[in-house]
C-alpha cells in the first residue's frame, strides 16, 4: 500500500507537534505538508515550533517550510490541531474546499451533522459523513474527536451502557499539558490545585451525552452528568474519579467484565494506533496514576481502577487517560485509522 | 489570668511540631511538657525533632529535654500528637491517670463516649464527658479532632444542616503534609496523583455524620456520603469538591447566605484560634487555591467557592482548609480552648 | 511622626502586589496612590490586578481607583515595580518631575549615576543622590536596588571583602516567582530545570562589582564573578552555591566570623524592615532551604550554610535569600526606610 | 549467539527494577535469575517489587520466583543493583564463588584492582581484572560503574582531557529517582532545594579522578575537582554546571569539536546499549533540560549546552544525564556488554 499523505493545521503548537511526532513514525500516513499562522509562513519548521515533547523533533518534519492555513493547497487529509479561536474558519474553508478535516478543535464537536468521533465508543456515528456533505454543501468533511478529559470518562462508560446508566458525577485531576503552551502558568500551579478551567465541565458534560447518544448524536445519551474539573500539577495524563448510577444495577463483577470484555472497531481492525484492549482494569490498590499508567497501550489505553460501591450512587471508580495522546493527536489519527479503513479517506 | 501549662504527646513529629509552635506564641496556654517515643527521652528537643516548618523551632522548646510518654508527669491538660500506632494505649493511660488528652490521632473518635469536636459545628458535644468520666472510669477525659479531610467536609456541611441534606459525593486532593514525615515518598507523587489514602474515605465517610449527628455524635446524622480520596502534590491545604442533595432545596443563594451567616460558640466566645467568620465564600472564579487560600484566617476558615448548580445532586461547590491547623494542630487547641472557656479543663 | 504618603508604580504586577502588601502594613509609609498601565487606569484596584500572593489583598488598597503613570501626580516618594520594558522612560519622567524613584526596575542599575543599594553593605552609596541632581538635572531622584539573585550573592560576599575576594563562581536555583506573572510556563518548569535565564548571569556579574565597589559604585570591585544562572520549580525563594578565592586568604572560623558578625546602617538605625542580623549562618548539615529559611527575617535575612573548603578555590557555602522581598519590594522598601532616616525624601 | 544467562542482585529495589526492565528487550542478555533479601525470598517477584517504573513489569519476570543471594546459584553473571548497606559483603562472596559482578553499588567502586568503568572513556581499565583475580584470590570479578553525577561530569570532561584540564568546578542539581525508594520524603522536596547529597561531593570528586585517571585508575587525573550537589524537585535526570580550567586553554571551538567528535570503544564496537554519539552538544540557549533531553540516546547519551566563557575560569557549560540509565542499571549493562565483546564474561 502506498502510505497516504496528511497534512497538519496549526503544526507549531502543542498539539502540532504531538501530530508531528507521531506521524512521523505512522506504518499508513506520511505527512508532507504543514500549515500554521502567517507568522510562520516560509520558514523551516524547526525554527517556528518551540518544541516541548521529549522525543526529539523527527528529521522529516525539521527542515520542511511551513505554509500558510489556505485550502487548496497541500493532501487532501488534513488533521487540525488548530486554536479553537481560529479552528471554526479555516476547518470550514477546508472542508468546503475538499479537504477532509480531521481535528481536534472543539469548534465543530456539537454541531449535529459532525461526527464526535472515539472510534471504539461510536464508530457508527461515521454514517453522518453522507448527510454532512449534502447538507453542508462541502465536497469535503469535518470529523472531531472529544474533549481531552470527556474520552476518558466516555470510554469508561461505553461498557457500561448496557446497564443502563442513569447519572453520573465526575472529578477531573488534569494535567498542565492539556492547556498547550505557554498554557498554565507556573506560578498559578507549582504545588497548588485550580480548581476551574475555563468551559471544561460544560463540555464533559455535553460532549459524552452526544457521543454515547444514537442517530450520530443527535439523540443523546439520556442520562445526567456533572463534573467537578481540576487542573493539578501533573504534566502529562486526566486522572478522574467518578460515580456512577444505573437504571438496572449490576454488580461490581458485572461492570468489572463490561470494562474488561469492552472492544470496538479499531480492536477488530486492528487500526495501528488501536490498544489492545482499550480499557485496562487494574486491581492494584493505588491505581491508576498518571506517571505510571498514562502510556499504556502507547498512551491510548484508558486504565480504570478502584471499582467499588459507592455509598450515593451505585458504584465509584478511577479512570486515566493520556491527554495529548488518546485525548489529542493520538485520538485523531486513530480517527483517520478507521476512516481509512472504512474507505472514509478516499 | 494565669497561663495554663499544657504537655504535647508525640512532641517530635510534623504534628506535634505543629503544636509546640503555635502553642509557643498562645495567649493561654505554656508548653511546659514534650513527650515523645523512649528513643528521644532525655535529650534536648531540638536534637530529636527534625523539624520541617517554616518557622524556626521556638526558643522556648529549643532545649526542653524530652520526656517518654509516661502519664502523671507533666501537666494534666495534653495535646496529641502521637501516630495512631501507640496513640490507643498511651491515650487511655494518661486518660486514667486524670489527664485531660486533647488529641489529633483518630483511634478514639468514633468512640460513642469521645467527643469528635468541631467547636463550631457540635460544642454541645462536650456534654459526653460527664458520661465518658462514668462509664470509663475515667479521671481523666478524651476529646478529639477529625481527620485532616473530614473537617473541611463537616464544617461547609454543618450549616446546611437546615435544608437537611440527603446525600453528599465529595472528592478530595489532598496535601502530602497530612502524611506526616517521613510520608509520601517524592517519587510517587512528584508530578503525580495517587488516587488512595488508605482508610481515608472511610474516615471522612463515618466521622462526618458523627459529628453532624445528635446525642453526642451518637445517632449520626441521616445521610449518605460517599468519598473519592486522592492525594496530590501540593504542600498544605486540602481542596475537596462536593456534590450535595438536599431534603428541602435551597436556591443557590439560601445556600450561600446560610454559609456566609454561618458562625458558633468560638466565634461568640471570641477564643483566640477562632477565625472570624468560620467560612468565607468567595465569588472569583477559580478559587479556592490552597496556594492562596489555605492561611486564611490563620488556617483556621474554610473557604468555600464556585457554589453552582449540580446537573445531577441539587448544588456542587469546592472547599478548602488547611490540613495541618485546622485539620491538625489548630483544631485540638480551638478545643482546648472551647473546654477551657467552658470550664471542662479543670 | 506623620506617615509619609508613597505610591507605587506597575502596582498591578507581582512586584507591585508585593509593595502594596508590605505597605499595608508599614509603621512608616502610607500608600496612598497606585499607578499602572492605561488599561488598569480609572478601575477598583483589586479588579485589575490579578492578586498572586497568599495573603489577601489589603482593605486599604482593594477599592482605591488606579491611576495612570503620569509624573506630577500623587506622592513624592514613589515605589516601582515596573516591567523593565517601561521602567526606563516612566521613572526617568518621574525623577524629572521631582519624585523621588525607589525602583526595582534594572534600567537605571548600572546607570554611573544612580545607586545600586543594599543598605548593609553600601549605605554610602546614597552619596551620588548629590551628584545625581546635579548632572541630569532631576529634582527628583532614582534609587535602585540590585537584582534577585545579585542580592544574595552580594550580601555573602561583603563581609568577606577584608580578605580580599579575588574569584567567585557562583550557581543559581532561583524560584519561579522572580520571573513575574505570567512568567514561566507550567510546561517548562514542573518537574524540570531550565538552565538559562536570560540576561541574568551577565546581570549578577556587573552588579555584584559596582555594589561592592567604590566611590558610589563608580570602581568596581576589583574580583572576577562567574554565574551559571538556572530556573527550578520553587516558588519562593533563591538558592546560591558558591566558590571563592581570596587574597588573604582567611580560615573557615575566620569566615564564619565575618559572616555571623556582619551588621550594617539598618541594623544599627534598626530600621523597621532591617532583619538582624542580616546574616544568619546554619550548622546544619543540609541547610538552607528554601522552604524553611526563605522566610527569615520576615524575608529579608540571607542564610548561608555548608560552608566548607573548597578543593579548587578556597571556601565555598550555600545562601539563600528570598527573591521578592529581599531581591524585590522589600529590598526597595528599606531602601527608602534607609533614605528617610538620612533625611532623604524630603 | 546464545543468550548469555544473567541474574539480578537486589532485584526488587529501584535500580533492580531497571536492570529487570532493560534486561526484558536486551537482545544478548536473558535474564534467568532473581536476587533479593530473605523477605522476599521464595515469593513471585511482582509481589515483593513495588515497581515504580512507567513500563509494565516484564511478563518474563513477572512470576519468577525470587531467590536469597546466596553465591554459587544463578548463572555466573550477576548485575548488582544493592543497597550500599549489603553490597559489601554479598558483592565480595559472588566474586569469591566465581561470580562476574556487575555492580552499580558504591562499595568497591575506588577499590584500586577494581574498574570504575565507563566504556567510552576508560575501557582499558578492564586490563586490572587480571591482577584483581590474582591479588583478591577472586575465580569471578567485580567491576563497577560510577556514582549517578560523576558519569555526566565524567564524560564530559574525558574528550576535554587533550587540553589537560587542570581544575573544574561543578554543581548538580539532581533528581530524586537518584535516591531510590521510598527515598527523599516529599515534604522535603516539593517545590524545595535540598543543597547536600550525604556523601555525594566526596564521590563526584574522588571517582572523576580515578575515571580519568591511568594505569586502570590508581594514578588519579591531576586535576582539582570540587562539587556542589543539591536535590531538586525533578524525577529523572541530573543537570549539572561545569566552568572548567586548562593547562593548554583551547577555544570554545575546539571545545565544542572535542566534545562533539568523541567517540569510544562502544560506539566502534556498535554495543547495544551504546549511544551514538555518546556526546551531544546543543546550540539551543537554554537546553539541554532534564524533561526534554534525559531520553536522549535511549537515556545513554549526556547532552551538553550553553558552552561559553568563563570569567574565573577558562570555559562553562552545562551537561545532563539520565541519572537511572546512563547513571544506574544502564552503565551496568554497556560495562557487561563491553565485557563480553571482550571476551570477559566467560
Amino acid at each position: 500500500m502506498d502510505a497516504i499523505e496528511v497534512g497538519v493545521l496549526g503544526a507549531t503548537g502543542v498539539v502540532g507537534q504531538q501530530f508531528v511526532s507521531r506521524l512521523a513514525r505512522h506504518p499508513w500516513f506520511r505527512c508532507t505538508w504543514l500549515g500554521a499562522s502567517e507568522r510562520s509562513e516560509g520558514k523551516a519548521y524547526k525554527s517556528v515550533a518551540p518544541w516541548k515533547l521529549s522525543t526529539s523533533i523527527p528529521g522529516s518534519a525539521a527542515d520542511r517550510i511551513v505554509q500558510a492555513c489556505v485550502p487548496g493547497q497541500g493532501p487532501k487529509v488534513v488533521f487540525s490541531g488548530l486554536d479553537a479561536s481560529v479552528a471554526g474558519d479555516i476547518e470550514l474553508a477546508f472542508a468546503a474546499a475538499g479537504h477532509i478535516v480531521v481535528s481536534n478543535a472543539r469548534n465543530f464537536r456539537m454541531d449535529p451533522l459532525v461526527p464526535l468521533l472515539i472510534p471504539e465508543v461510536n464508530a457508527d456515528h461515521l454514517s453522518l459523513l453522507g448527510e454532512q456533505r449534502q447538507a453542508k454543501g462541502w465536497p469535503g468533511a469535518i470529523v472531531t474527536n472529544p474533549n481531552c478529559s470527556t474520552v476518558v470518562l466516555a470510554m469508561a462508560l461505553a461498557p457500561l451502557r448496557q446497564f443502563d446508566v442513569r447519572a453520573c458525577i465526575v472529578q477531573t485531576m488534569q494535567a498542565v499539558s492539556g492547556a498547550g503552551y505557554p498554557g498554565v502558568p507556573s506560578l498559578d500551579i507549582l504545588g497548588n490545585v485550580v480548581p476551574f478551567i475555563s468551559g471544561e465541565e460544560e463540555k464533559m458534560q455535553s460532549e459524552t451525552l452526544k457521543i454515547l447518544g444514537t442517530d450520530g448524536g443527535r439523540t443523546p445519551y439520556a442520562a445526567a452528568v456533572s463534573a467537578h474539573c481540576n487542573r493539578v500539577p501533573v504534566l502529562d495524563g486526566h486522572t478522574i474519579t467518578v460515580s456512577v448510577a444505573f437504571e438496572q444495577k449490576p454488580s461490581l463483577e458485572e461492570i468489572a467484565d463490561a470494562l474488561r470484555n469492552f472492544s470496538g472497531r479499531p480492536q477488530e481492525l486492528w487500526l495501528p494506533s488501536a490498544p489492545q484492549p482499550p480499557l485496562v482494569v487494574t486491581e492494584e490498590l493505588n491505581r491508576p496514576q498518571p506517571r505510571l499508567d498514562a502510556d499504556l497501550g502507547g498512551g491510548m489505553a484508558v486504565t480504570i481502577g478502584r471499582l467499588r460501591d459507592c455509598p450515593v450512587m451505585d458504584a465509584k471508580f478511577v479512570a486515566l487517560g493520556h491527554n495529548t495522546v488518546r485525548g489529542a493527536a493520538g485520538a485523531a489519527i486513530l480517527n483517520a485509522e478507521l476512516m481509512h479503513a472504512e474507505g472514509l479517506l478516499v
